[in-house]
């Protein structure tokens, strides 16, 4: 079944849309990009370049993607969010290639980590968020940070493992 | 001289595969790869978007490389072995880009640091492993974490620097 | 208006340079890089695969830029400068993807933090450099850092954030 795209986004001629993909009005998807099966991506949002979003990933309006980042399935972003340059939010606490029997793993062999970035908040560049995470609505998470635990609302972390910004360390 | 190539392999239109690499039955090469010289790939081996295979590197059976992981010069990875997303295998504890004569350097002018994963081992998202590392037999290295000394046969590690998770930390 | 490019250079069939961008004699331009707005490169330098250099971004000679990294706006990098693969040069301490209205930033919505990476200094593999950085002259990023001060001339730091390196830690 081949569904009809949305041709009111922008997207770049070597970036790769699944024909499964919902895009929303005046998004962009820039070069080399690719937009696997079932991705939802709201209105007025920017990917640069490079930017991946695995099967199923819900995303809001007017976020932003800089370039390199890989979304696995599961994550849901939701409006006005900022994904830093090379961030990535996993979705295996325990990856393996193989299973007990030497078999290479597929996608039914692991049990999902759901991520969600909620509104407004930031992911600063090369950070990584674990698989279950949540960022609290206006967070910040500073560039390079492993993030191991949900962040609150409205607060700014960073550091390998992230940790809670306190003004006396 | 040109060699047959094996084609029982799948390669993404736009992956790039040198002439003298040699890739098992069953692999699968996806988009933007670049594989090449003398690169040897075992069976049923998965390599997502955007990987780079420096020249000379040896790669076992069932292997999987995630999106945009890096493997330089010098790197012998084992059977069963899982490479998470924009991992970094290194092969120059000092890198320049000139030599002392201000000339820049090409591929004779360092020692290359040799890297071993061994057999089963993961090597989690956005890791960076450095020259001369061992990691042993079903290690699991975290996400985010800096690899700077050998890792036990079937220990966990992770930080930066990556230590040994000991329960009571 | 067009500008005439220097054709002494060399850049991959898949790389796209902006017809402003100035390239010097014996440069080489890999696969999937791109070169943006007004970029000035010297002479002899090497871009591997999947580098980002965005609009304005000036290089010196003999510089080497390894895979995928991206270096943005604001920054200036001196001769015979080595950056890894994966690097992130940023540009915005406090990244946001919408503005207080709820509309999408644009590049005239923040304040860019310039970052200078001085005459022969290298910046190992996978770290990243926070905006308004100064790195000195000859110094060394270790692999994996998050650089957060200023680097001082023929120093070796690493770490998140970097520090220093001390013989008796």
């Amino acid at each position: 079944m081949k569904l009809k795209r949305n041709i009111k986004y922008f997207a770049h001629p070597t970036a790769e849309i699944h024909e499964t993909a919902v895009i929303g009005d005046g998004s962009k998807v820039w070069n080399y990009s690719q937009i696997r099966e079932n991705v939802t991506i709201g209105k007025n949002c920017i990917l640069g370049k490079n930017v991946y979003l695995d099967f199923g990933v819900t995303v809001g309006d007017n976020v932003k993607f800089q370039n390199n980042c890989s979304i696995y399935h599961g994550a849901v972003i939701e409006d006005g969010v900022f994904i830093g340059p090379h961030v990535i939010l996993t979705n295996d606490k325990y990856p393996k290639a193989v299973n007990e029997d030497g078999t290479i793993k597929t996608d039914a062999d692991w049990v999902v980590g759901n991520i969600l970035i909620k509104k407004g908040a930031s992911v600063g560049a090369g950070s990584i968020v674990l698989p279950g995470i949540t960022i609290g609505e206006g967070a910040m998470v500073g560039a390079g940070s492993v993030v191991t635990k949900d962040v609150k609302a409205g607060s700014v972390v960073f550091g390998n493992p992230a940790k809670e910004y306190a003004k006396e360390s």
